[in-house]
């Protein structure tokens, strides 16, 4: 993969411009050359299910989405528009989470990104991915 | 498409139990044969550009997966767990929303609908699919 | 919908141009504001089950793509690159089949349009969307 | 991942038993407990564009669901029925083509398995992914 263009604490600063990922609660915990981790931190309107306590999959979408853009990002120098996302449900998620991410494709015009989300005990919950405008 | 298995109320009292789906200010505004319309209420943590006042794509993957799941609910008696959901952004987003979903295919073991979200100006906003597990 | 750039006949020839597509066996049926459809003669290669002579999914996928794309054509003036798919399977195919699509979206840098594909008796086997590439 | 239940030779067969599968050139080159690789070799029936060579698109979205779902076939003892496919196209595919494909997830009632399509010059020409209904 290409040279990162954004450092870490870049990179975290842009992501938490966003008033909707506050609310979220993400940290970056990681930025490689292959890609990000993002970190989650759960919080109760998150649920779906209040007896049981599973995370809405709604989240789970948003946080595949985010990463993945933001994979792109370190790469690209800001975040860029999704053009669609596609989302697979594995497992019911509890807890706090962890999203990592990284660029499949880097093009001028179409970026392509993946994600997956891990709950507190690296279970798989979650993996989807994303295309985004990098165009002007 | 079959008879609706859910009146009205009692889909409406059936989406507001999940604390996420209140969070986020769902109202049933119709249930018919073909499917169902949902209405949700800006608030300001949606928002993704704090300058521009979108609301995130994220939300809007959120509000596509529910009302599909809440229109097989009709047709089933219960909302099911989703497989996987697929999401087209089509233009920036803002203030309140209306979704409509209806069913596609009823299965024994997978259902399929679909979504749209309008913003206030009856503007398509994003439009997606979900994939369904109906069997117990 | 916008109005048309292409007529009829030049849609068929430019559909015809591919090799894949007269492999296909492909023909427009009709081309209106809203969409297209096209037929897709059987052919005894499709068959991906031949005890039962089910039709390959590959090959729905395929003219889903095709129909999309070319009714974006129909407002483009050009098929456009495919960037990406998604198909639901409904229900296993026999037979000729009938492919109905239409724009979802024109945009200037991409364009979104959906597609289902019928069999003789008219039942929904499968439907599906795709993102193209309509910039330079 | 779980033990195969397939060998080499029993995949390979049941890979060839349907006709568009022999029809497409495909051939197994490799089965490991990770996942399996598919040689497609190119006909020119599968060009799309006469002047550039390119391959159908919908040849990748086949080639990616075959590859997905016999991945799983070797984890399961058979192919089983596909759900629904995503396909994202990264680059104009010539020649003959190697898939590589592994399961996701393995359900009792679906499961998720992701192929890639490389060209002869090892570049990513497009990938993708599957659900799989393996319920009876």
């Amino acid at each position: 993969m290409s040279e990162n263009k954004m450092t870490f604490e870049a990179l975290h600063e842009r992501m938490l411009k966003a008033p909707f990922h506050r609310w979220l609660g993400l940290e970056l915990k990681e930025l490689n050359d292959d890609g990000i981790k993002v970190a989650v931190k759960w919080r109760e309107e998150f649920v779906v299910n209040a007896e049981r306590g599973y995370t809405h999959g709604g989240i789970l979408a948003t946080v595949i989405d985010i990463a993945a853009d933001y994979a792109l990002a370190a790469k690209l120098g800001r975040p860029v528009p999704t053009i669609d996302i596609r989302v697979d449900y594995h497992r019911p998620a509890k807890g706090n989470l962890i999203v990592e991410a990284r660029p499949i494709r880097l093009g001028a015009a179409f970026c392509t990104a993946e994600a997956e989300v891990y709950d507190e005990s690296e279970k798989l919950v979650a993996s989807g991915r994303g295309v985004y405008a990098s165009g002007n």
